[in-house]
Formats: C-alpha cells, sequence, structure tokens
C-alpha cells in the first residue's frame, strides 16, 4: 500500500466512523414510547443533567433514579403479584396450620374468596404475607420465589408474572443506565421477593432493591451460619415510608422518581424537594384493553392525592394508552 | 512519509505500547505492603477470582467486599471516634440539658472523667450517641458532622480524624475496585455519622455503607418534605447484626471481608461459609509505637475468638507492625 492509498484508507475510515457515530446518537432510546409530553420530558431531562456544559448537570455519582415496582415497572392487577405467591403459599402450607381453615385472612385465601380478600385491610395483608414469608432460611426463600415464578401464571395473560412487565419502562431503565444513572427499586412489595428476579429483568443488582422487610436472625446450625427469616415486620416501605428507605438505603435523594400511585407521592415530594433539575413521573393506568384502567377510586394502586400534586407541580404522568406503543414486551 | 518509515513508526508505536503494557503490570498494587503472607494472601485471592481461565472465577457483579471501619479502615484508640464527636456534642447541647450534670453516662462526658466513660456499658454508650445524634433533620446532621471533622483532632497525633485512616487498608480499597469489586462498609459505627465523610476518603459512595442507625420519621414541614431523626435506635450493625445487615442492604453474600475484632466474627463468618474461594481477614494491631497493640483482653476492639477462629480455618491475620510500612497517610 503506498502513501496515497494509505490515506484514502484512512479517510474512509474516519467518514465511516463519523456516520456510525451519527447514526448512533439517532437512534430512538425509547421506541415503545409515543412522541409527546412523557417521552419528551423524559430524553430531555436526561440530556439536561448529563451535558457537562449544561447548568443542569448532575455529576454520575449523583444520578440516583427511584422506582416504585407494583403498577410502575410492573402490573399489580387483580392484586398485588406478591399476594399470588403468599396466597399460593398458603395452600401448601395449609396441612401444617390447620387453624387457618376457621381464621382470616388465611380462610378467605383456603375458600378462594378473592372478595373478601381484596377487602382486607393492609394489616390483614401483611399479616398474611408475614405467615407464608417466614420460617425458612434466607437462601432457601429466594429459591421457593424461583420456584413460584418458573411455574405460576396470571390468569388473564397466561404468562409468567415477571413477564408482565411494561416494555416502556425497561425501555427507560435501559436509557438511563446508559446515561450513568443508578437505578434502584423503592417498592411497598418484599424485599427478598424481588431479589431473586429483578436483575435478571430489569438489569437492577439486589444491593439497588429496597422493599418491605421481615426480621431475619443470625444462628449457628450444625456448625454453619444461617439467617432465619422471623414472622415480625422489620420495615413497611410504602407512603412516607419510602422516603425514610431512600435516606437508609442510599443516603442521597434522587434526582428522578416514577411511581404510580399515592403510596409513591411522598418518594416524588422528597426528590422534588432536592436542588437542581428534577424529573418526578407518575404512571397512570388508563388503559383497560391492554392492561387496566384504574386511579382515584382504586383500592390497590390508588392514585389521587398523586394526581393532583402532578398538576399542581407540573410533574410527568404517563397516559399509558395514550404514550405506550406496547404494554409488556412480546413472547 | 514513504511506506517504509510508516512501518517503521508502527514497529515503534507497538513497542512502546508493549513496555508501557508490562511497566504497568508491574506497578505494586499494595505498595504500603511489606512482602509476605498478608499480602501474598491477598493478591492470589484477587488473581484467582478475577481471571476468567481459573476455577475460582467470580463475575463481577458478584465481587462484594465488606470493610468493617473502626480498628479496620481508621483507628479506634483511645475511644471510638465517634464518641468524640458525642463528647462534644454532648458538651454543645449541655446548657439545653441541665439534668446531663447528674445523669450517667452524661455526667462523665461533661466531668471529662474518661474512666468512668470507657467502663460505661454497650448500652450506655449507644444512649449516648442517640441522644446527641438525633433532634435535627437528616440534612443538618450532616452538616455538624462534616462542621465537627474540619475542626476536630486526634489528642495523640494531632491530626483531623478522618486522617489517621489506614494507608495500606485505601491501597488495599484501591486495588479491589480496580479489579471491579464494590467495596461496602458494615460498620457497628453510625450510618449517618460516617456517610458524610467516607466518599472523599476511602472512595465509598453513602449507598455503599451499612452501619447502625436511629430511627427518622418523614414530615412536611412549611410545605417542605423533611426526615426527622429520632432518639430511637432502628438496627444495630454489630456481631449478629452484621450479616443480617449485609443481607438487608446487599442481598448478597460477600466474597471477601475484612474486620479487625469479634464484632466482625460473625461477617467473617458469614462470608466464609459461601461457595466458591473468599478471602477472610483480621487487622491485629500489634504496634504501640506507631498506633496502638490489643487484642483479647481489650475493652474496645476486642479480638479473642476471632483470633481462634483465624487460626482454626486458616484465615489471614494482618500483623500491623510487621505487615505494614506505613500505618497512616503522609500529611
Amino acid at each position: 500500500m503506498n502513501t496515497q492509498s494509505h490515506h484514502l484508507w484512512l479517510f474512509l475510515l474516519l467518514v465511516l466512523t463519523n456516520l456510525f457515530i451519527t447514526a448512533c446518537s439517532k437512534v430512538d432510546p425509547l421506541p415503545s414510547w409515543n412522541e409527546g409530553d412523557s417521552k419528551q420530558n423524559i430524553i430531555a431531562f436526561v440530556e439536561a443533567v448529563t451535558d457537562k456544559s449544561s447548568p443542569d448537570f448532575v455529576p454520575a455519582e449523583e444520578r440516583i433514579a427511584t422506582f416504585d415496582n407494583d403498577g410502575t415497572l410492573w402490573s399489580e392487577r387483580p392484586i398485588y403479584f406478591q399476594l399470588f405467591f403468599a396466597i399460593d403459599r398458603v395452600k401448601q402450607l395449609a396441612p401444617q396450620h390447620p387453624k387457618w381453615k376457621t381464621t382470616q385472612p388465611f380462610k378467605a385465601v383456603l375458600d378462594n374468596d378473592m372478595d373478601a380478600l381484596a377487602a382486607s385491610g393492609e394489616k390483614d395483608l401483611i399479616q398474611l404475607v408475614m405467615a407464608t414469608h417466614a420460617g425458612t432460611t434466607t437462601e432457601a426463600f429466594s429459591q421457593i420465589v424461583k420456584d413460584w415464578l418458573a411455574t405460576a401464571k396470571h390468569s388473564r395473560f397466561d404468562r409468567p408474572y415477571n413477564e408482565l412487565v411494561f416494555q416502556p419502562m425497561l425501555e427507560l431503565l435501559t436509557y438511563l443506565r446508559a446515561n450513568e444513572f443508578k437505578n434502584f427499586i423503592i417498592s411497598g412489595g418484599g424485599i427478598e421477593f424481588m431479589r431473586p428476579w429483578v436483575e435478571g429483568v430489569y438489569g437492577i443488582p439486589p444491593e439497588q432493591v429496597v422493599g418491605s422487610s421481615i426480621k431475619t436472625k443470625f444462628e449457628m446450625r450444625d456448625g454453619r451460619p444461617i439467617l432465619v427469616r422471623l414472622p415480625e415486620i422489620n420495615f413497611i416501605n410504602d407512603k412516607e415510608g419510602k422516603p425514610v428507605g431512600i435516606n437508609q438505603y442510599i443516603g442521597r435523594r434522587p434526582i428522578a422518581a416514577f411511581g404510580n400511585s399515592d403510596g409513591d407521592l411522598q418518594m416524588l415530594q422528597w426528590t422534588a424537594a432536592g436542588e437542581g433539575k428534577r424529573l418526578m413521573l407518575f404512571v397512570h393506568h388508563t388503559d383497560d384493553k391492554r392492561e387496566y384502567a384504574y386511579d382515584r377510586k382504586s383500592h390497590i394502586g390508588k392514585l389521587d392525592k398523586g394526581l393532583d400534586e402532578a398538576e399542581k407541580n407540573g410533574w410527568t404522568v404517563v397516559d399509558m394508552k395514550a404514550d405506550w406503543k406496547v404494554i409488556y414486551p412480546s413472547n
């Protein structure tokens, strides 16, 4: 190769590289989102906080984004998916607990009385979760969750529960991660119920999962250390508990927060109260054809005060029906 | 440039690149560590778990390393540094609490009776910490800690407390990080006492700090959300609490754990009980000239059972006097 042809090759390489970079920068990071305010708000926010020349620039280590799980990253209807897990566990464990036949909320479960169950108060539901989530080691429990997910299916969609995650939100998680955000789950759901599967599904490692928890106890059993799960509440990571959990686990205020119900309101308020540019977003369930439609009067995932606050403060409200091209990942 | 000279330049570039890579690979990652078993064990472990062709290879996301703080990353004598902070706070707040003059452990503090204070039980000390660490917002407390560190000095070494960190351990943190480990602090000390300064000193971000904590409460004050620190224990991250804290915050078992006292024993046991190659290490305080010498009979940082277990299980025990060229970073 002579010098001239060498220069030509170099030139061609530069042109190609340039074309490639331009092409890449034009790839839509949120292909399942229709054009509109929601998508525009998200992209404008990410571009502002990652642009070093912008007054809104935020260093990478402070790019904390917090996501509710139930109703925000996956569906929560007809009841929270963790409750289906608890129900299946009650049925499985019932032979060892004869009293459950006559005691609520266990009776409702064993009678398949979903109305009675749905009408249960938060404390009843927590009791149900505690009774079915305790008594094993942490390792055994993780396996129980994995086994359940591998076999249980959502009755309406006939798919495993961890496939009923929102494709547009998966893209959002990826987009934020690509822009050096650290994504955390801040859920009212059980922390040990989420950890076995969220890394594979959302790309969120266990150390970035915050949830409700029961107490555990360290023990030496046959010379081997174990952690036993106790039927005692440790922490409820919901409503006022979410900023508490964020502070406890992360120790930094998020700059972006994503929720779908009044249970996320305090997390969004806490996020909004920090200095600098912020993104607060509610997913509004408006699509009864492809998913579910509910808000102010819903028993599960009630979004009432949150809608008022969002309007008052100019937070982003995603209209699932209008804003999302698809709901779930393709099979 | 003709083709021949072009080839010559390419060749020279390759040679230089190669030299540079070779030079880099020979840089000692732990220059403040003397050659010996401790250093060798650390390097052999890191090389084994990061070598893709090794049977001991561990994927990067599972390279969790946990470090105790007091006595492991910084000194803890004559008393835990956080107690000096509490003492200074008691003196500062005393005018607002006349009863402290006659109530232990506050009386001991106000009388400068260090012997009485050192003899206090754990509960007394916790009470002291709670009384001086609560009553503010989380933001205000963080500032109080920073202000204290900027002015307070260790009486023996006449240096700010956050300069009394162990240079060899700083190198170890950097070495692990360079090998894609995620370093966590797992300390009995207060989580909110550590977070304001550990990122700058250890390169460990707040979300990788686990410690003891008091409860906090979410409140709206003048339309702004705050977290108020309550004088109520939330969690004691010591002894059996360390594996509990590790599970609660990280949700993965560490593959390497570093401590210096019996308060870290359960963390090391928990780490050791996982499958695959592990590194368990105790820092043994053997240098009364350059730092302090204490172990089995010490009131603070007692290392008794831990030494027996280390010998029995072949864990690494660092002899500070023999293994470390320097103790603290140079001024």
